[in-house]
């Protein structure tokens, strides 16, 4: 019975985080421009099938398998084997389902500070080799009972270094490899506003995101016995309110408008940053990482921007900056070891060395990675098809169409002969 | 382990509920016009966020700390006592999250029907104050076991009256103080279209707010050992369909038309009258239930629209008369003790004393905050900027934009130097 | 506490289920022309407010009321009765709850395929004799323990055909009906492209269908403590992801771009195709499945096109060849009795019969069904109105407005004077 109960909270947490990819898939596609609104979400489309198989085939036994001298796992390819040294309080089923989800919204961090510029069929292979490989090995580092940095006692409950500042730096090296989109920078260095082509969706997909997270957290916990499951739930609720309460003053204070990007920023940094502490801190803890967060965001974006790294979403503010942050914090806050807390620094300094070790593994990695597709297949689209917009380039689609008689944007598979004129409404 | 399925029962359910604001937003940026449709959604974000914060500082002690002369409670601010004495199912953590998603669920309400007008500034602090104490207050009277309407008998299971009445008359309250957009009734009374932008979102709203109830309603038993969840489920759900074919073929009789607004309206109005007796009638008690606040909110909108009270998205019908209604209800339709099966006039008389007097505190309380708020910050906007639309207003940028080279609306924050001319593509 | 865990269980599944409305919703909207996009949506609302009426009054009981000569049961209207011949490990309300969101699903398919052209009267007729008696029967057949389908062996878990197939055919029925939309086919046959209005709102739905899907499969155990959970909703997201990727790859190989609404059709068709098989394949066997049903929809949709049956949403392949496909697999790639695995022709004879018997059921009585509605409601809208759009047609109002001076299309019923001229700003 207490596995039944586990099973379903960890069965119902998992299908919250993979809702998540509706949350990217909207959040992104309402920060970019109309014309490439559609190809964002084609990409994330790729992070949960392509990723999927990726890390079903490959990444999980690398990340859970037998350790190999706390580096990788080296079992349970294509879920092959029983995966009895885990010792779980679930079927391997249900892990394997809440933790693909996990790969799959690291992955998918990626996909917002590229978008926009980065070719579809190249994406397709990050898609793959970043769950089958990249986040696959430095999650074996932490979550793994046999990782170095498991060993060493590093504490990232739910993945603020392991999945989003993973995700994040992962996405700077794409960032710097691509460059900026055509028309972002003038030639003194100052930027220019590619403006967001639908706040609204964008909105939604920070709700929906934030409705995964309740997933996401206190899921980590793979049992619903676990009754510090609400404590969880509750901080995780609570950083993320103050997260936005901060971006939204600061930005207000700052510039004198409430910047809705930047309030839904803030959530999202908010619960980000979190993501590692939410089973260890107090409620006054989680207020106080989601207000730094908050703040963090803030002059992350603009930090970001300074440095002509071009993030359309601000996803290396939220994820990297939050991420490292808030595995970091726990160093600080966690009432157990917590350097706020009389804990000493022993455990701020693993924090730190632990979020390093996986921000440069993901960040290296995914550089050598992109820079090999680079070179080979490719990882920018023309400029012509930057100026055209992706829709249309790469899915032969615009998002939109108002009208009965758009013209057919070539080719659509849907028709074999598409493009004629349609008939006037009294010739049927 | 008792415990632990109870557990895992409430904090899916508070995440559904948490979810709900998604819906809020969606629903209310769908039915104003294109102008304002990033500003409401940003108020409903402050709901979720400054309202969680003064939800934890002040209104959860407020509302269920321990009982004062059963008007207040008087501990358990910021969440610093046990709170051994509510005898709880769960952790506190657990009934905090609960409790803290019907608070920002309430203010919500108020959101949609200041939309258009009311200044962000102002709102923000409406939504600290409503839910530290004009929605925690009468909470306590009803939900704590100390408080005077619950020692009286009165019976709202999920808060038709606690939640639904008392924010459709606080909305009532700020939309009389506000005063109706321009240009919605011309000098002789009669009242303009003024047309809801995106209809699709708002129908994506009801659909999560639907989603949300299941959270909602059964949830409030705490427990999932209780099998009567069930039966909530169920009647929920009866209800809204019943709400939604009955708003639909009277509108359709009536008008010659099925007006998409009003079947979702109808459906929510179902909701919102099932929400105080979905534990206590049967499944045609719930049909019925839902059918009355189905044409009860087709006549309501024009009611109110008769009084010249402008309420952009109907939240006063909605919330306010099916609030008031489903309440009332109890005392016809509760297996026990309703007028309807023999149970006499006692447990009517209550609920008719019950919910009105929610209904007069949280107009009386809100009409006292706005009026406060209107002599010394203000609460709406300039005509200019009504004219303008409150998103390049108050937050500088559209919801939408269509080009790559709009012009930026000052002051993006997301950008140091906005507003110069894009380059030609040739040019990089 | 057994039941406690398998309510709570079958609750929160049903919840999943009854969202995937707003995914058809969002899916169906997405895909039609932009004149025509709330009336799809209202026809989603029929779905879930009529249809529930209908499956509560009449369906549910005929499903599964006490059986008679296994063709029909005959008791358990409006919920009127014990229904302990069922045996069921949750109270009957539970049962019916996520019972009702099986039939509204079903329903639910032919709305996309009928989008654009029928009449909205019509509609709501269907919506109610559909969950009423075409979906309740044939559902009888396979999922009641006295049905024939279920005696002779029949094993569809989920619904591939008892939901899927059986909905699919009867939206077959309909479009041949209904005939093609004007200008979709040239008089030499061949077809036009009329384009999607908003790629973003269907794949929002895709990722809503996708999600509730997790409730849909696993929740049809009616067991949380069945750990069987845990693999079905692996082989739920392993279908739909090697249906995701097939449908890419194939896509982008045959016509050199990533179709969207390809992709998001082939996540959906391996999600339908697993969904009789998902308890009782291997992972390897729902990779296989899933994979099938991608290049299976693919080949459908133009298939479809190819004999001038004007499907605008790509529910007969989606659905009906998914469907079907999915419930015949099983006699092929079932661990227990399936040909791959050495059981022989015995379970995949039955399963194709079984498969076909459903889907002729629902073909030929929603044939009937439409064929009566043609001879006297009327099925097809005005070529005026389907020029103008279905929108201000049948429901009063454009989908979306941009501007605050729209004109009102007559009849708003929320307004009683329409149409007057705005004032000017200084007026007021």
């Amino acid at each position: 019975m207490a596995a039944g109960i586990n099973t379903v909270w960890v069965l119902v947490a998992g299908a919250l985080v993979f809702f998540m990819e509706g949350g990217f898939a909207a959040l992104e596609a309402g920060l970019v421009r109309q014309k490439n609104t559609i190809n964002i979400m084609m990409k994330v489309f790729m992070d949960c099938t392509v990723g999927v198989i990726g890390y079903w085939a490959i990444g999980f036994g690398l990340m859970f398998g037998l350790d190999r001298l706390g580096i990788i796992g080296i079992n349970g390819f294509f879920l092959s084997s029983q995966l009895k040294h885990l010792g779980l309080p679930v079927p391997p089923a249900a892990f394997w389902f809440f933790q693909a989800a996990f790969a799959v919204a690291a992955i998918s961090i990626v996909s917002g500070a590229v978008a926009e510029r980065m070719k579809f069929s190249a994406y397709i292979i990050f898609a793959f080799v970043g769950t089958a490989l990249i986040y696959a090995v430095s999650g074996h580092w932490v979550w793994d009972a046999g990782g170095w940095l498991n060993q060493l006692g590093m504490r990232d409950f739910a993945g603020s270094a392991v999945v989003h500042a993973a995700g994040g730096w992962a996405a700077l090296a794409a960032v710097m490899l691509l460059g900026p989109r055509i028309g972002k920078y003038n030639r003194d260095g100052t930027p220019n506003v590619l403006p967001a082509n639908n706040l609204p969706l964008a909105a939604m997909g920070a709700f929906i995101l934030w409705f995964g997270w309740f997933g996401f957290n206190p899921g980590s916990t793979l049992s619903g016995l676990n009754l510090n499951i609400a404590t969880i739930a509750m901080n995780t609720e609570m950083a993320a309110a103050a997260g936005g309460v901060v971006s939204t003053l600061y930005t207000m204070r700052r510039y004198g408008k409430a910047d809705p990007s930047m309030t839904i920023n803030g959530v999202l940094a908010g619960l980000v940053a979190i993501t590692a502490g939410c089973a260890y801190v107090s409620a006054a803890g989680a207020v106080a990482i989601g207000a730094v967060a908050g703040w963090l965001v803030v002059w992350g974006v603009a930090f970001f921007d300074r440095l002509r790294l071009d993030d359309p979403v601000g996803a290396l503010a939220v994820h990297g900056l939050g991420g490292t942050f808030g595995a970091m914090a726990v160093g600080l806050f966690a009432l157990k070891g917590g350097l706020f807390y009389g804990g000493g620094l022993h455990l701020l300094g693993v924090q730190i060395l632990g979020t390093l070790a996986v921000s440069v593994w993901a960040f290296s990695a995914s550089y050598g990675l992109f820079a090999l597709l680079k070179r080979t297949v490719g990882i920018r689209v023309s400029a012509h098809e930057e100026m055209e917009g992706l829709d249309v380039g790469e899915h032969g689609v615009p998002a939109y169409s108002h009208g009965a008689t758009s013209p057919a944007f070539l080719p659509n598979p849907l028709h074999e002969h598409p493009g004629e004129a349609l008939p006037t409404p009294g010739m049927e």
